[in-house]
This record gives C-alpha cells, sequence and structure tokens, in this order.
C-alpha cells in the first residue's frame, strides 16, 4: 500500500486517498440519507459556499486578527466579528432571498454563537406563540425582520433550575393599567441572558405575577423594551451589563448579559397573554393546562438532538480522518508506522461516536416531526401529548448532550499532544458545545423528571389490571414487558444474540424494566446515584426502539442494500455499545448469565461474547469509517481543523497555521530586555508607558550567581 | 438555622459559617496531616502570604489587562505576563534566601504554566543526572541559576508516543569530533517544547545517533545552543518559533515552540554521556541497563500524582463551598431552599472527589519516596527496582490523570450555569491540567505496558511452581491470589461487608487477579477495550492495598481518633466508589453473586448493599465536608473563584468581577453604529483605518422590512 520511501508528510494524503478507494459505501447516496434527500443536501451546500467564499466568515480571524499586531482577538474584538456576521447573514438573506430555512441553515453554519441565536430560537417562537394578538400586530414584524432584537429573560444570578422560585416581580399597577417590573435584590438580577449585554433591544422577562391583592400567582412572562430605538442607551431604571468572559473561552462572542430592573412600568397588553391574563380590574385569568409555556423549550430540546448528531459527527470527522493518517508505533519490516486507527484501543473509542452521529441525526429528525404535530395539536388546545413529548425530551437532552460533550473530549483526545492545538479544532467545539450539558435544564436536574415520569408509568402500570402493551406511550413502552403474563426475557447466552438487533432492543427495554421495577420497589437505604442510573436505563431503551426502527427503515430507504447494510451495522454498534454500558443491570438482573465463582482456573467471562462482537462490528465498519464520515459533507471551511481537513496534509496545514501567531513576528521577544513600549490612544487622549525586561535580567542574575559559584565564563 | 428573612446574598455567609461550626474534625490537625506536619505547612503559608501580597501575582490581570483599554489579555500580553512571574520568583529567591523546596513550592503557586517549568522538572534533571562530568563542570552552576534557560526536545511534529522512530539525526563526525545535529524532514521538527518558543537559550535535543559506519544506535540526547547569550537572536542553522495557541484557552502562557535543524554542529561532550558514549574514534560504548534514560520520566510521573491530588482537591474545596452556599428547588414551609450539597445527585458526585485529592496527596508521597530511594539504588548502578518503578508510575499516570481530568469537570458542572463562567475558576483549572492526560505517555498507550507488565508477572507465576505471594512485587501482589491452594474470595452479601475496607481492598484484588487471568486466557475474538479495562484493575488494585495501608498507618498518625475516623469514612468512600466502578468485574465473575431471572416479582438488586453503603458513608461525611475541604489550606488567592470564596460571598464577588469586563465600559458597543477607529502603532510606523457598523444597520434593514409589510411605525 505505501513503501517507506515516502516522506511521513505526503503519505498521509496517500492513506486518506486509499481509504476513499477501498470504502465500499457510495458516499453520495449515504449523503442523501443523512440529508434525507439529495434537495436538501444541494439547498445546504449551496449556502456553504456563499458562506465559506465571504471574507466576513473567514475563519482563521479568529485566533488573529489584525486590527493591531502582535494581538490576538480579545473579546471585545471577538464580540465585534459576531456582530459583523449577524450583519452578513442579514444582508445575504435580503439580497439572496434566502427563505428562513435557508437563514437557519447559516445561522447553524456559524460555529460561533452569535448574540441573534437568542432571538431567533427562544424571544421569537415564545412571543408569537404566547403574545397576545394586539402585541402581535404591533410588533410581530418588527420581531421578524429584527427591526427589534430580543432575548429571553429567565434565569436569574440566584435561581436557575428552580423557575418558582424567581424572584423579579411584575405587580399589577391598576391605576394606570400598568405592570411594574422589579428586581428587589442582588440574586434576582437576571443572568447569563444571551444577547442582553450589548445587542438586545427588548426581552421577555419571566417575573412573579403580583396581584393587586397582593397574591403571587407565579412566574408570568412579560415584554420588555431595554433600550432606546433611536441611540441604544439603556432606557431609565434599567442596569445592564455584560457577565464577562466564560470557562475555556467558550461562547466568548456572545454577550450574554445581566439586568436588573428598579420599578420600571410596562403597559399591562406587554404581559404575554396567550394562556394567562390579568383583566382591566386586576383578575388573574388562569391557563386551561399549566404547561402550556413550556411549548418553547420542547421545541429548543428538541432542535438539541439535531445539534448534537451533527457536532458529534464534526468530531468524528476530524478524528477518523487524523487517526488514518497518523502512523505511530508497530512497523512492518520496511513499510511505514501503523496507522492509529487500526489500533483496537482508538477504534473502539471513535467508531461508536460516528455511530452516535448517525443515530442522533435520525432522531432529531423524527423529534422535529413529533414537536410539530404536538405544537399542531397544543394550538388547538389539545394537550395530551404534551406531558409525552416532554418526558422524552427531558431524557433525551441528557442523554444527547451528555454523550456528545464527552464525544467531542474523546476525538479530542484520541489525537494525543495535536488534539492539544487550537488549530485541531476540536478544544473549541467542546468549550461552545459544554454549555447544553447546563442550559435548557441541568442534565442531573432533568434526571428526576424523567425518574418521575417513569415511576408515574409504572405505577399507573400496577394500579390497572387490563392495561395493555399498546395504551402505553413511546416512552414507557418498555413497561409492557412487567404486564403478566410476562414474557420470558430474550437469551443473551449464545454469540449470535450479539448479532441480531432485535435481541439488542428487547435487552435494552428488559433492563429499563427491571431497573425501574428495582428503583420503585426499593425501600430504606437508598442508592444516591438512583436517578441518573433509572434516567439512563429508561432513555436508552427509547432510543433502542427507535433505532430498530432506524433499522427496519433501511429497507424502504433510498440506499441500495449494500449501503444498508454498511449502515445497519453502524446502528449495530450503536446498540452493542449502548448494551455494554448497561452490563451491571443486565448483569445484576439475570438478564446476562453468571457463574458462582468455584475456584476453577478457566474463568468463563460472560460479556465476553458481548465485547468480541463489538470488536467484529468495528473492523468490519473500520473499511468505511472515512466514507461515512465523509457523508457529513463537511468541508475544511466548516471543520476548521488542521488535523481533519479532507486531503490529509495534517502537517502542512499545522505548519501552516502556526506562522500566523503573533509571538511568531519577532525572533526575539519584547520581553526579552528593557524596553518602552508606547501606546496613545487618540479617542481616549490618554497614553500609556509600559516597561518589560525579563528574560535578560532572569540570565544575568544566574551568571552573576553562577560566577559567585566559582564556574569561569 | 436561617430565617427566610436573610437576603439569598447574606445567606450564603451564614451557611458556611454554619458548616464549619458544625463539622468535629480538627482543620488545623487534619491540615498537619495533610501537610506531613506543621513545619511544612507554615513554610508553604509564608510563600504563599509572599506571592499572593505581590502585585505581579495578581491574577485579576489573567482576564483583564490595563495595558490598553477595551483589550482582554492576549496570548502575547500573558506570555509576557509569564516572563514577569519569573523575573519576580527569581528575585525573590535571592533576596529572600529561599530553598529549592520553597522556590519549588512558589513555582508550583503560579497556576499557570510559565516557560522556566520545563528547565526546572525536565532540562535541569536530565542535564545533571545525564551530562558528564566535564559537562557539568562547564555548565552545572549556569543550570543551576539560570544563567542558561533550557528545555527538553523530545516529541516531532510527526512523533510523539513511539520515541524510537524520532527522525531527528546526530550524525558523529571524527574529523571533527562533533556531531552533526539534522531535521531531516517536515514532520522531524521539534515540536510542542514548552519554553523552546522564544525562552529556552539551550535544549537537550533527542536524537538518532548514527556512527560514522552509518550505524543507527538509537534516540540519544545531545545539549545543544539555541540561542546567543548576548543577544538572544537564534543560532545560524537553525529555525525557531512557537507553536501557536493551544486548545480551550489552555497554557496559553506558554511558548511551546518548534525546532528545525539545518546541520547543525556541537561538540562530542555534548553528548549527555553518563551512560552511553561515543569515543574519539566513533566506537558507541553501551548504557549498562537500556532503561537507565528513563528515570527522568519516572521522576516526572511521580511529581504527577501528588499535583493530581492537589488539583483535584481545587476542585473539591471550590465545588463544594459553592453546593453549600447554593440554594435550590425544594424548600421547607418558611425557610430558604435546600441547599445543592444536600441533593443526594450531587454528594455523590463531590465527596468521592474529596475521597480522591486525599488518596492521591497521600499516594503521591509515598510515590516520591519511593521514587528517591531507587534513584539512590540507579546511582550506585543497582536497576533491580526500575522495572517495576516504572510499572507503577504508568499505572498510575493514567489513573490520577484520567481522574483529576474527570473530576475538575465534573465539579466545574455541578455547579450549574455559573460554573461555566470564567470567573468560577474550574474551566481555567481544566484547560491547564487536560494535557496531563497526554504528556509523559498518551494514557491509552501507558495503558498497553501497565498490561503487558501485568501479563508477565501473570505468566512467571503460572511458569514456576513453588512461588510464594512474598516473592511478588508490590504492583502484581494481587496474583498471590491465584496460587494454589486459591483462597476463598471474600464474601460480599452481606451488608457489613461493605463497611469493611480489608474486604473492600480484598474485593478489588480479586478483581484484578481475575481480569488479568481471563485476558491471559482469552483467545480468539478480542475485547478491543481490553487494555483499558485491565490497566485500571491492575491499577487500582495497587492503590487499594495502599488505601488499606493509610487506613491503617491512621492509627499511628498525629491525629486524634476522632478525626482519624472521619479521614478512614473518606478512604472507605474511595475504596467503595472504586468497587462500584468495577462492578461489572466482580458479577461477571461470580464475586458479587446474582441470580437467574426467574420471572420474580420482587427484585433484588445485588449492588444494592453498595450503593446502599456509598450513600451512607457519605451522608455521615456531608457535615465534615466543609471543614475536610478547609483542611488543604487554599487561600481564596490561590483559588481564584468567585464560588470558592472562603466567606461564601458568591453572589458579590461574581458581580464585582463582571465590573472589570471591558464590553462594560461603554453602555452602547461600539458595534452599533458606524464609527472610525483609528490605531497608531509608533514602532511600525503604521496606522489602521477599521469601520464598524452592524447593530444599527440591522435595526434599520428591520424596521424597513416590517414597513414593507405595512406595519406602521
Amino acid at each position: 500500500m505505501s513503501s517507506s520511501k515516502v516522506a511521513a508528510s505526503e503519505q498521509t494524503t496517500l492513506d486518506l486517498e486509499h481509504a476513499r478507494r477501498t470504502a465500499s459505501v457510495d458516499v453520495v447516496e449515504v449523503r442523501k440519507y443523512l440529508y434525507d434527500g439529495q434537495k436538501q443536501w444541494e439547498q445546504h451546500e449551496a449556502i456553504v459556499r456563499v458562506l465559506s467564499a465571504d471574507p466576513v466568515f473567514d475563519k482563521s480571524r479568529r485566533y488573529n486578527v489584525q486590527l493591531a499586531q502582535d494581538v490576538f482577538m480579545t473579546r471585545s474584538e471577538r464580540f465585534n466579528r459576531a456582530l459583523a456576521l449577524m450583519e452578513r447573514v442579514f444582508d445575504l438573506e435580503e439580497r439572496l432571498g434566502w427563505s428562513p430555512t435557508e437563514t437557519a441553515d447559516a445561522w447553524n453554519l456559524i460555529d460561533d454563537g452569535v448574540p441573534i441565536n437568542l432571538h431567533n430560537i427562544a424571544f421569537e417562537p415564545v412571543f408569537m406563540s404566547q403574545g397576545s394578538e394586539s402585541l402581535q400586530e404591533r410588533y410581530g414584524a418588527l420581531v421578524k425582520h429584527r427591526g427589534i432584537i430580543g432575548c429571553y429573560m429567565q434565569t436569574e444570578l440566584g435561581h436557575g433550575s428552580n423557575v418558582s422560585a424567581l424572584e423579579t416581580t411584575a405587580t399589577f399597577v391598576p391605576d394606570t393599567q400598568e405592570f411594574e417590573i422589579n428586581s428587589p435584590t442582588l440574586t434576582s438580577s437576571k443572568w447569563w441572558i444571551g444577547g442582553l449585554g450589548k445587542t438586545a433591544t427588548h426581552g421577555i422577562v419571566q417575573a412573579k405575577l403580583i396581584l393587586p391583592d397582593g397574591n403571587d400567582v407565579g412566574p408570568h412572562l412579560f415584554f420588555v423594551q431595554l433600550r432606546s430605538l433611536v441611540d441604544h442607551t439603556v432606557l431609565p431604571g434599567i442596569r445592564i451589563g455584560d457577565i464577562g468572559p466564560k470557562a475555556m473561552g467558550g461562547w466568548a462572542n456572545m454577550d450574554h448579559g445581566f439586568a436588573h430592573f428598579d420599578h420600571i412600568r410596562i403597559p399591562r397588553g406587554n404581559m404575554l397573554s396567550q394562556f394567562a391574563e390579568v383583566t382591566k380590574e386586576g383578575k388573574y385569568v388562569r391557563p386551561p393546562h399549566a404547561k402550556m409555556s413550556y411549548g418553547g423549550m420542547l421545541y429548543i430540546r428538541s432542535g438539541m438532538v439535531t445539534s448534537a448528531g451533527w457536532v458529534i459527527a464534526k468530531a468524528a470527522t476530524i478524528s477518523l480522518r487524523y487517526a488514518t493518517v497518523r502512523r505511530q508505533g508497530n512497523k512492518d519490516a520496511d513499510g511505514p508506522e501503523q496507522q492509529v486507527i487500526l489500533y483496537p484501543s482508538t477504534y473502539y473509542r471513535l467508531l461508536p461516536i460516528l455511530a452516535r452521529a448517525y443515530v442522533f441525526i435520525q432522531l432529531g429528525r423524527q423529534l422535529t416531526s413529533t414537536f410539530e404535530s404536538t405544537s399542531a395539536r397544543l394550538a388547538q388546545g389539545d394537550t395530551s401529548t404534551l406531558a409525552e413529548m416532554h418526558a422524552t425530551t427531558s431524557g433525551l437532552k441528557v442523554l444527547v448532550t451528555t454523550a456528545a460533550t464527552r464525544d467531542i473530549e474523546t476525538a479530542r483526545r484520541s489525537m494525543g499532544g495535536h488534539g492539544f492545538s487550537a488549530f485541531a479544532g476540536l478544544g473549541r467545539i467542546y468549550a461552545e458545545y459544554l454549555p447544553a450539558a447546563t442550559y435548557e435544564g441541568d442534565n442531573f436536574v432533568l434526571d428526576h423528571q424523567v425518574v418521575r415520569a417513569a415511576l408515574k408509568a409504572y405505577h399507573a402500570l400496577k394500579a390497572s389490571s387490563g392495561l395493555s402493551a399498546d395504551q402505553l406511550s413511546p416512552s414507557s413502552r418498555y413497561l409492557r414487558l412487567l404486564i403478566a403474563p410476562q414474557p420470558a426475557p430474550p437469551s443473551l447466552s449464545s454469540p449470535s444474540a450479539w448479532r441480531d438487533p432485535d435481541t439488542l432492543v428487547l435487552a435494552l427495554e428488559w433492563r429499563a424494566a427491571f431497573v425501574v421495577q428495582a428503583h420503585a420497589q426499593s425501600t430504606g437505604s437508598q442508592d444516591a446515584n438512583a436517578a441518573q442510573r433509572v434516567s439512563n436505563a429508561v432513555t436508552e431503551a427509547f432510543v433502542a426502539t427507535q433505532v430498530g426502527e432506524m433499522i427496519k427503515n433501511l429497507s424502504g430507504s433510498s440506499l441500495a442494500e449494500q449501503d444498508a447494510q454498511v449502515v445497519r451495522q453502524l446502528y449495530t454498534l450503536y446498540l452493542l455499545v449502548t448494551v455494554e454500558t448497561g452490563l451491571v443491570d443486565l448483569l445484576s438482573f439475570g438478564l446476562l448469565p453468571t457463574r458462582s465463582y468455584e475456584g476453577t482456573d478457566n474463568l468463563k467471562d460472560p460479556a465476553h461474547d458481548l465485547r468480541a462482537a463489538i470488536a467484529g462490528v468495528c473492523s468490519q465498519l473500520l473499511l468505511e469509517a472515512i466514507a461515512l464520515s465523509d457523508a457529513f459533507g463537511y468541508t475544511d471551511w466548516e471543520l476548521d481543523s488542521a488535523l481533519g481537513v479532507y486531503d490529509g496534509r495534517v502537517y502542512q496545514t499545522l505548519w501552516e497555521r502556526i506562522q500566523s501567531e503573533p509571538l511568531n513576528e519577532q525572533e526575539v521577544t519584547p520581553g526579552y530586555k528593557a524596553r518602552r513600549l508606547f501606546v496613545y490612544d487618540i479617542f481616549l487622549f490618554s497614553e500609556f508607558f509600559c516597561e518589560q525586561k525579563y528574560i535578560k535580567p532572569i540570565l544575568e542574575r544566574g551568571r552573576r550567581l553562577a560566577k559567585k559559584n566559582g564556574v569561569k565564563l
């Protein structure tokens, strides 16, 4: 395949070419499958072409901007860049006549957060679904076209998860037909609000509604103007600012803000009153369904499954390409060293990541359509599917964000030392993605909601005598296994069991049923980690069922049988590794038979066949891995990774990128010897002097001390 | 305990005071135990006092430096700051007459990497242990006093883990009695070398030694001058630079560098020839023991156990304090909400972190003394303990760095949204620590070395008939369990078993023995993850034995019985959660009895008692957690975390810190409307114009489009 005569830096290109040549899958066809049709792919590709050719979207500026010499991009500069990106997208949208779908795609392609995101995913949908008709008449078009820019103000300094304890108040004042919005304490300051710091002109404020009789009827939403539309200054009585830098350099160009309200007034009509209202007389009219206002959250959480799929796809593409071109260690007599991807400890880590990307992309598509039908029902006042949607999205939100953060970091770490270079790209992707584990419901808090829903379904099942399997909602379908007469669990003792997706799905459903049952029956001393364990088992059972369906649907898909077979293996790998993470439960509840230790000298590991099956599927997928990740369709511009370049020229690309490092502009660093640095700012009419002298004095001191110790210099 | 009348932002101080008042442990005594004596603590505290009072070490400058308005600290500025820190430490060392231990402590206290680190931990020890006597005579004092600054040049662009494949060559030239150092390819460029980019004047270069007959005798070390000692310019034939920014903003102030050598010459005496030499005639004199040169690596890896302990201690201190003052969710009728630490899903995550900090700190101390005795033996030419030391440190390096990265991030995530603020501190600690999983041996590569050593010991045991337990080295002591007549495994079926540390240690040893045996016996289809599984089981068994010893040693320690009892519980918690992570193995090999599923309606989870034991120990430790973390002795300056402040004023501190955010200097951000920004650099005699206009045009376009759609404005 290659000779030792080829330089390592050239071999990389040959390695990727070889991987592409020897793969069996048709990348174009699989890509069509992933994008749900050739038309969708082409539309997406057209947007990518426009953005990637536009200097405004040049990503190399993220690390090094030429605004000033020797300056890496600061947060303020990155925020300005984000504004420039926003302005440019709106400009392109108008000039090229993009549809809302196309513009949404453009926002997705900007892999830096931009302040408008929260307008798009929270402010606008909540305004449109919950604002009164008259409010929408007045502001709807402005919201839609960004004649005003909004943010969604829920979280406070003192409260995130527990919305019911928010401290901001909205007191109705009958005399003037106004609400008075107030922040009574330091901890009631709105905090972590995306787009609030410097950008938004308006906000939807979540505040406790206080009636004239002093009655507190809990959190409601209010439409509040924050800044002047004439000169963008902050309106009187409001204090607004940015909450500062974020961990690991993440979200650096987002102006997450705080806001403090000092008894400011808004008209009565500014309460979002589609589902709850205060009459002119100050009477509260209750909503028909208490959870009505969760619609927005469901929308965001559904979208998070899709975005988790695509971000994992990026991690898979970059890490698989690098593992294919990086050679290290074992060596044939005359050939180059072994490709890193061929080491079991590498492909065992990376191929399941590839599988999860495929599963979550499909799952997200399906969830979005479920959300749309739930929304349509809600619009008709039908709340019957809301609880189910809530239970499903809570569990999935935890599952996919936990998986995605872990997978991005696993992929980064698989790239060894170079994975820690900013130019590898995955560190940035990780830092930008990480907060997903916390926002829209902290994962550890959401776990409890999943457990509550599972216990409710379990107790309902136990309480009713004649319940049949088809009366169970999709999220609790696994509980059918507990309906008498109980079926027998699948046999997992033959190696062939691990090749049958139906058996794997069933094993995961049994696991969930037993874990929930054991949790429901447990009394006295508790397991402190029960919530996480139960939530995970239940959600994995739900996903497994969906993966079973995906496998069945492959037959009717556009894919040729040969390609479908490869994707089927990928889905099977998903199930296998999920079963492996559930081994403790499978063993604990006797689903996987063990033997008591009997002093035998020949041990049989009951999980051996499962592990061998994982290794077996992995080694079949190895030949297809590059093609399967090419099918995600990512361009080099999208990946922005020196280690994930399509042509495999990783070493040259790393070399080229470090040339832009400002520290490399001078051979002798300014910190070497005394030097006066003079900075004059003509806007601030001020000047600075700064003395720098470090390395030379250290060396001089060292020589002096060495001399004192008798060294001749 | 507190009334609802207290503002949430004041309640936090009361909560920490209450936690300190109600704890039973004596913080001063436990601190003495952790620091191995009151004298050590006082010496450490004195250094902390000096540094924290010195404006050079002010940490607020890390996020916001006033060199120029509206500029967060750039990489170049952070590098300059690192040089300033270095210079100041040397200055203080000389003026205050610090001992080497005290200076080392100062370096540890600077929680940003500084370029001198690699001089201290790699360049100097390797030079001192492997340089010839004449080389040491000439340069030793300079090295010691930093009259020259060194770096350790091993990794190349193309090779990290596989040292034997490094491409840099050192060819002996008998005519001139020189070595010619050369980088024949792009991929042979030295890369990732700490301190090389801008600081170091000299380097120890690892290069393949080529003899005059063309024979390649593998990698050896050479002392090479890189920069002029007169003006710091790079010497002819060498190209040097910085390799650019790192992931997640980590190591921003380290000048990791690259170097490319174009046939440069160094004297024959510059080969580090303590253990291998080239004679004047070009004859190679072999080292007595091939692993002799690994001494430096063992030293670094030993130190990594201690540093992992202390970094986990930081994560524990910050997250436990915040979880104690943060209140969210459940609420008594009249009281405040529940402290987050009281939720099982929180303390289940945080208390084991506290336990690992204690264990690793003790383990590190013990390992350092083992290293010292191994070194003393080596100096006498006795290599008998080297292989054991190598096996132990490889496994421990993987174990502690994997645990520490995970624990820091778990702690950060436990703090919810505010945990993602840079001011929470843990994001920075994570990014700075993360590379430890990769450097000094990528964890996934090291796993294989642990497995190799374990299999070697296993086969030796099987091959010999009369081997007795005390002939086994500490790292393979668990294998005694396989020596016939085999003892019976411990019974784990009663709840009391989980309260006995000896039983827990034994369970982990049995697990290791069985996992190794099963792996040795496995044939045919393999487990792709075997290396990680075996390595973890083996190393955890070793650590468990040590923890068992730590528990025994508590009786003879300076601790009063009451304090010892609490620390004993902490160590027991370590063992319990370790057993929990090994449950799959315990269940698989019948160490924990399960029942086959028999359709029973009443499930018994065999792991229930273990989980209940964990929850039980945790709830006993809850009252002591703040005191146990106070005992680490961290000051607010060291933690640099708004959420981990000693007095609990987390909300006020967050509020104070965001005031320094440059974006908050102007009410209307410069990106709102057209504005000319003029920058003039008097050194470069150049000027820039930059137009910024983003938000206003977006709003204007929005209004225009809304108007077109019939909205009256």
